[in-house]
């Protein structure tokens, strides 16, 4: 039988898909599972949205262009000028996902053995795509203990050799819910200068800033407008993760038109998402204030609830919908596995992403797991008191 | 400024969409073009498919599965039933488009430098992912002298090398129309097994077989079961190329587990249009009939009108929609490129595909096209006229 390939092999699995059996499992004993793990809102998609797709009247779903709509861009340009993002409808290339956003970043600037940079702990699937371009992620670590902030500046400049190619940052963060400050970014923006990097910057939450700290995106650095490779996508802002469609930004013109030759070859995004995001972004003022107050209430419940269990602790994130958490116990993936497999409070767990996955330094994050606060307040408030018993229990075992 | 990747510099740009600003400018001009260049059918969408989104019930649009919808992958593999392809839902793995197939398929069995072998004029953009997979394409000619069949055994071997990890083929062709005989496949079967490899089998077109010769698709061959990647997708066969749902099909079991890996770091096939696929499997019988009478229709009409165009040769395609027609002159790519920027015939002009793109040695097709009947008969009658008049203009002009 041939083989796959050595890519193939050395491709993470997902560290929250290998949990999902036992999660699949815990249901079929019948227990309710609390979903801490995923970044799945639960929040209601804008009906302007849905009533896009539900009054088509196309007769044919055809390809749309390779680089997106043109009126959907259009759109996306008018968007970003309300965070001062300055970009032409040229700049926005639409794509399958902020994940093929990613893909494209990373084929179209990445040869095998090209270097980036990334803080950790990091989303895990960067990994994945870098793997993809046989290009290789090298992290500086930042820790629980300075709330995940931007690793000093000298740290990143040990890392980089003649093959690293750029620095890739998600602000605000998944997972930690961090949000670089100006300072922070203009760091940044002089070692991306200073080196000739590009500035990959993932910004899919930016409508979720909580602190009144203001939202600094890559685009906003002045001097480095060549250089930035900026990462969106609608899947959160708007609650439809299950459309597909994000987009690359930049204004490097090369790379711009090598971008569009990797959306040439898979022909288009997918139509009826398009259709979907383009009428999302015309949500209701109140949509987004819905969404967005619900966050702050589900944030300050949940960090709130954490740091009163003994033994945990969470910094409390200033963005995005996560938070990274310290637990009481040597080995989360253990726990985490053990929440599912093995225990229930009054018929109920709860399943967390272990936080390993988003480390790639062996060792770090051991004792921490990512968690999602995608939930309502009162399913939350359960989540808080099984987590609770389950500690208890678990560190009770030996 | 930093570079692009060299990838991105050989990745080549589509040698059709170099010519659609040409198309633009002309109709700018006033003129009528027949886009004969593109597979995009006039065919409308089966109204079932589009109902399932103008009924949708759902209150957000979230991920689907990594691997596609259960519901979706078991009514694929009732269908694939149909023609005697004997699949389970396990190995049934939704992409998005065919493309995204291709493009797994390329990444979880091809390294570097690994080599696949595929008969040319082929399907330009599996180039463009072998390319993004850092893997070589190696082409045996076939040639319209002999319709494009298969070309002997003798010459795949002698192209073998310890890099070549398989053959791919298209069947029904696409770019020739050519549908592989029992014989043929066989040959493939036979040489498959001898040396090991992966035969990658793109069978989109399978609905659109015409002469009354057997469909034989990869998963028909006996004996090579596990080595066996079908590349599928339900953009042409229910016209409905935008929603971009395809799939990859395999019984390798260590192949399906790194495809899903793939399938995780891109989270999901895009929801709608899954919605789209399913509920489309279940057109009536009279809208599949519909359309293949009206692609047998246009068939017969085109091949027929072509070749009794003075000059012009185009062998009888009996499978997908496509023809690549011989032409009275040097340089198929020069009087393609005429055609929309100097030439109209009452107006009207044609769009045809300069075949030279889905060949990689060099100099062959020079004097070919591509052609797509994807328009009605009237449309396609006039579209004869006018290359008729274009041919005759450009030959006059020296």
């Amino acid at each position: 039988m041939p083989k796959i390939s050595k890519r193939g092999e050395v491709m993470p699995a997902s560290p929250i898909r290998k949990l999902v059996p036992l999660a699949n499992a815990a249901k079929e004993r019948g227990i309710k599972v609390y979903h801490l793990n995923i970044g799945q809102p639960d929040i209601p998609t804008p009906e302007i949205g849905l009533d896009a797709v539900r009054n088509l009247d196309r007769k044919v779903l055809e390809y749309s262009p390779s680089e997106g709509l043109m009126s959907l861009r259009r759109k996306l340009r008018d968007y970003y000028k309300r965070f001062n993002i300055d970009v032409e409808v040229d700049d926005i290339i639409v794509t399958t996902g902020g994940s093929e956003a990613v893909l494209f970043a990373f084929m179209a600037t990445l040869d095998p053995g090209d270097e980036i940079i990334v803080p950790e702990p990091a989303y895990a699937n960067y990994m994945a795509f870098a793997i993809s371009a046989g290009a290789k992620i090298v992290t500086v670590p930042s820790t629980i203990e300075t709330g995940f902030e931007l690793p000093p500046v000298e740290k990143f400049e040990e890392l980089i050799t003649p093959r690293t190619k750029g620095i890739l940052i998600c602000n605000p963060n998944n997972p930690t819910g961090y949000l670089y400050t100006q300072k922070e970014m203009d760091r940044l923006r002089d070692i991306v200068k200073k080196y000739d990097l590009f500035l990959y910057s993932d910004e899919v939450y930016r409508e979720f800033c909580y602190t009144g700290a203001p939202y600094i995106s890559a685009f906003h650095l002045k001097g480095i407008e060549n250089q930035v490779v900026l990462i969106d996508s609608v899947s959160k802002r708007y609650s439809e993760c299950g459309i597909r469609v994000g987009a690359l930004i930049t204004k490097h013109e090369e790379l711009k038109k090598n971008v569009i030759k990797f959306c040439q070859a898979r022909l288009s995004p997918p139509l009826l998402g398009q259709i979907v995001a383009e009428a999302s972004i015309d949500a209701p003022a109140d949509y987004m204030l819905m969404t967005y107050n619900e966050y702050v209430e589900r944030r300050k419940f949940l960090i709130d609830g954490l740091n009163r269990i003994p033994g945990v602790y969470s910094p409390i994130p200033m963005g995005a919908f996560y938070t990274v958490v310290s637990l009481p116990v040597e080995d989360a993936d253990d726990f985490c596995q053990w929440c599912l497999r093995e225990f229930s409070y009054e018929g109920e767990t709860v399943f967390m992403a272990p936080a390993s996955g988003f480390y790639t330094t062996p060792g770090l994050g051991r004792n921490e797991v990512r968690m999602a606060y995608v939930l309502e307040k009162d399913d939350l408030a359960r989540a808080l008191v099984v987590l609770e018993q389950a500690l208890k229990t678990y560190n009770a075992r030996k």
